[in-house]
């Protein structure tokens, strides 16, 4: 079975170092992608500046197509793909596909909001470009919204549909639910899977969702992504054989940029988004712990996260 | 159905930093373990100094149970286990088991050694201790090879067999294959997974061989264990639902003791380890590299590992 690559390092990594990459970094990111035949890189997020009032955060934030041809010099095999979110594009933003580089948006929304992605879909599909909605925070939804939500994204002209474990809470029997759940109710459009690694399962759980028939997976260099992170895309190498598909250049990338990156912030396994995961919880407050003087005090903030006072407050 | 974890972070962690572990730390550790409901504590080796020449390693490396005696003081429902590796165990430092504080004495053995292990463990069998016998580099085992072995095993005194994924390369459709060979050829026994975490799998496989039904679970606190290290205790906790068992003792100890070492001397996963372990190898070469100057120059590494001139030399 073919599967589909979507290397997130420059999307979901941004939320790591609040998207400061230099042009050579994303553009180096690229070659190198390209080389080793990933069939798509996420560049970023394709958010309206208007829409998110107080943020700052660069280029790769706030996608624009001229900049984009300005970093992507000569565009290869490796299509480029965007996320939006719900609440945060300007459809006025958008140029048809062929006026630019851009193959795949992907909307990612909560279960309450599939109507609205579904809405944005539909005017990205007009505009030609290749389309998917990634439902965040599964974990949290119940069975019955998440199936009535999908038979309405099964009727809509998305091409993909994706398993997103926003809090890396789940297990390998709960992907081979979740994948069995979305080839019931969205019989004609293609998976994906995207997970976190706060218990250590993200590689896994990619696996299971292969296995299980989910064609397109998210990774990303040394795993860089929000909090835990993502599956790393070179251990995705352990199982890819198609012959286009070459390590070395994802080696250069990680010796050259990753490495050198990792030891200025911090992403990938620790304790606090461990328990995070194991609670079920958006990583937020141990995101707000590592960046402070009690990064490593697991007993105090364990017992926040879990106390009744807690709770009330 | 019941399980049994096995902490091994002293005897596997000592590897990495060359069993410089003191009386205190490991005191408070198995205070730790005990408080948390983990079922033994591998508190060491028992080889001989005599048959290990020129190697050093302080006394938990060569356990003897007068000095045993004085680490743990008042010893709990936490038992105690400790490794023998085949040719350096003198037999007649053994004591009777109920003149010593160690409850299970596992024998770790490549495939052509069965035979060496059954009788040692006839030994320490008849000297009243729980007997394991741990098969290690079963990712370079022949089926034919292992299916001999595990029948000699079946027909010896054993208590526990033990798959052991030494290079970190099995995926988790390897180990439920290898469980379901175990539990085909040594019916009698009950079995037990030892992983690594080279392709981030380690947590994963040991979830994987529990819903196949293998009892005993080797875990080291935040992984410790040589190169890639092991199965992470604290994730355990996302799935052990005894009552007996409690994060909290566990979190302490990681933030006294493990947090502190780790910034001193390295384990977990890393991208050589990760090469070691896809190309099914021994991470001694990753090691080395990790020790060196070079320790980010994963290209040329690679290069050097797959290179038909290395093989030739």
């Amino acid at each position: 079975m073919e599967h589909k690559v979507i290397d997130v390092t420059i999307r979901d990594g941004g939320l790591v170092n609040d998207f400061d990459f230099s042009v050579e970094m994303v553009r180096s990111i690229y070659d190198g992608l390209n080389q080793a035949g990933i069939d798509y890189m996420e560049i970023g997020y394709k958010n309206s500046p208007k829409l998110l009032k107080g943020e700052s955060s660069g280029p790769w934030r706030f996608l624009d197509d001229r900049f984009l041809r300005q970093v992507i010099e000569a565009k290869g095999a490796t299509k480029l793909s965007c996320l939006v979110d719900i609440g945060r594009v300007d459809e006025s933003d958008i140029l048809p596909r062929e006026e630019s580089l851009l193959d795949l948006v992907r909307v990612a929304c909560y279960i309450k909001d599939v109507p609205k992605a579904i809405e944005l879909v539909n005017k990205f599909h007009q505009l030609g470009y290749e389309t998917s909605i990634n439902i965040m925070a599964l974990s949290n939804v119940r069975d019955y919204e998440l199936k009535e939500g999908l038979q309405l994204i099964n009727e809509s002209p998305v091409d993909l549909v994706y398993v997103v474990d926003s809090f890396g809470n789940l297990l390998n029997r709960d992907i081979e639910y979740y994948v069995e759940f979305f080839q019931k109710y969205v019989p004609q459009k293609t998976i994906g899977i995207h997970t976190h690694n706060n218990l250590q399962l993200a590689f896994s759980n990619t696996l299971v969702a292969m296995h299980k028939g989910t064609t397109f997976l998210d990774s990303s260099l040394f795993g860089m992504g929000r909090a835990a992170g993502n599956c790393p895309t070179e251990l995705l190498f352990r199982v890819l054989n198609d012959a286009k598909y070459d390590l070395r250049p994802i080696l250069k990338l990680l010796q050259e940029w990753m490495i050198p990156l990792r030891e200025k912030v911090e992403w990938g396994y620790t304790v606090p988004y461990a328990l995070t995961g194991m609670l079920n919880e958006h990583p937020r407050t141990a995101m707000a712990l590592r960046n402070s003087e009690e990064k490593d005090e697991y007993l105090s903030y364990y017992d926040r996260l879990t106390s009744v006072e807690t709770y009330n407050k």
